[in-house]
């Protein structure tokens, strides 16, 4: 095992200790407790989740069942929420004597999989305005009502402001978060139940009309998040060797298998410029000459996509690695 | 083990199993036994490689020392070339009993880093007119001379024209490619050894001054080498669910997190027309009305970074799975 960064090989996810802790911390203060109920999509990693709970966040969202499964078997299951619909419960209804499990519907279909599955907990998911699932408002109090028909605990309502969290205007946050919480609490107030689940990393301390905040990216970061006015610092950096230096242009051995490439090109540290990204390279442009074997540090443009290439991330304190984490929620 | 399409875990990769075939053959027909080097990087996966051997390409190109170990552990090893360069040479020597293994060098450090570490033989990569790496054409026969003088076997010269491949008019890759094998071919006469590896998909049939073309994509295709006038189909598909149908859009339960995303959206069959991406959805806009449950199929636009984020891939005919296929090369 790698005990220094020098010794990894490359590229390899860095987690600054540091700088993920007072991301926690930070967090944790802003929305205790079951205030916040981190997603986990966007580092996939029970190690990190456990850090999270350490903070005192022990509910939890997940985007797949894949990392449902996988907090159960760690442990983390007191309050596992699947805020995505799924048409095949029946590997939810197996981690239920080890997690408490409560899965989105959208639908008649998503109702009627969830009841035909065994699934004892829903949440009715509402669209707020970004156009992907979600119920129409006005439709979440049938929905709720069918799924209690078929035996369903419904536990409230969901309902994700994804169109609005990456805003760079603050005020246009506030105002578009206010108008899509409208539509949540007006569903809301046809389903009840105790929970109004919504928000990211960018609504964090925006949206208080609901009870808790599903944010994710806060804990590592990345560059899209780190363009808003935000308290939470960069943590995550990917690191590459220089494998070729040459007058006009050097090449480190990172590319297109190791970051998440929707949100563009990564960004580099000491002032390189990325150029072209391809396969497993980029090459840049470098600010002052680099040599061969030199390491250098890639900020990520897009965490969640950059997480998933990655088997394991390293936590160091500067040089040192002081963990080695699995990335174990990856696949589906 | 699923049977049948349907009972597929989504999003899931799946390849045509007679469009693979087909591509393999033309391919063998076009550029036989070791007139080919195929390169792994595409498609990550020692089953898929074994195809490729069964029709005579019995000698691969590795863009990572994870696809060389993979390959000589799989019993591939007869000529593998890491046509990468690399800082630490130590689990390549370890596969020389049981694979032949060649490494490309395009500096001194790379050179000493060779033979510091017990490797046999080497390929002077030559800057051909990508900006990556690779030394410039007059300074290969100085870099084979110390090759020499250390004790490696040079085997020849590589240079990629990697900024060709993709151009979508055929006349101008015919052009450039004689451009960018000219300085390769001066780089040679400097040289010497048997081998002039280079080009790729884009210009299988026309780089005919390369002893070997490294092409690999041919094998999967994708919708960026889609749009070239080449006489290989699309093999592989992102398999997906619809999960939410409004009237105004649906959406599909595969993401960023399925999709390698630097040549843009993927594209969809049937019509209908991708609207946004995110983490684990696509939502569409449908060419006629889709229901919840629906299975639908998406083109991936790069196949290389697609086929990274799959832990396996499904060989499918029709709606029957034949084969799954780990992807056993991901990672470094």
């Amino acid at each position: 095992m790698a005990q220094r960064i020098h010794d990894l090989v490359t590229p390899a996810l860095l987690v600054d200790a540091a700088r993920l802790q007072r991301n926690l911390d930070e967090m944790a203060r802003a929305l205790p407790r079951d205030r916040l109920r981190p997603h986990v999509k966007a580092h996939k990693c029970t190690a990190l989740a456990k850090r999270q709970a350490a903070t005192g966040h022990r509910a939890f969202t997940c985007a797949t069942i894949r990392e449902m499964e996988g907090m159960a078997v760690a442990g983390l299951g007191d309050d596992l929420l699947l805020a995505n619909e799924v048409l095949d419960c029946s590997r939810l209804a197996a981690l239920r004597d080890r997690a408490r499990v409560t899965v989105a519907v959208d639908s008649e279909e998503t109702v009627e999989v969830a009841s035909r599955d065994g699934m004892g907990e829903v949440l009715i998911d509402v669209n707020v305005g970004l156009p992907r699932c979600g119920c129409q408002p006005d439709q979440a109090g049938r929905l709720a009502d069918l799924a209690r028909s078929r035996g369903l605990e419904v536990r409230g309502v969901m309902g994700y402001e994804g169109h609005v969290v990456g805003l760079p205007d603050r005020g246009t946050r506030e105002f578009m978060t206010e108008e899509s919480m409208k539509l949540l609490l007006r569903a809301h107030a046809d389903v009840g139940g105790p929970l109004i689940s919504a928000g990211g990393t960018g609504t964090f301390d925006i949206n208080t009309w609901a009870t808790e905040i599903q944010a994710g990216s806060y804990a590592l970061m990345d560059t899209a998040y780190g363009e808003l006015d935000l308290p939470f610092r960069q943590a995550v950096f990917v690191l590459a060797a220089v494998i070729h230096a040459s007058p006009t242009h050097a090449v480190a051995n990172a590319g297109l298998k190791a970051f998440g490439m929707d949100h563009g090109n990564p960004s580099m540290e000491d002032g390189h410029q990325v150029f072209i990204v391809s396969d497993e390279h980029v090459t840049f442009l470098p600010s002052e000459p680099v040599r061969v074997g030199d390491l250098v540090r890639f900020v990520p443009a897009h965490i969640d996509p950059t997480v998933a290439y990655h088997e394991r991330m390293h936590v160091v304190e500067g040089d040192e690695i002081l963990e080695t984490w699995p990335v174990d929620l990856r696949g589906w």
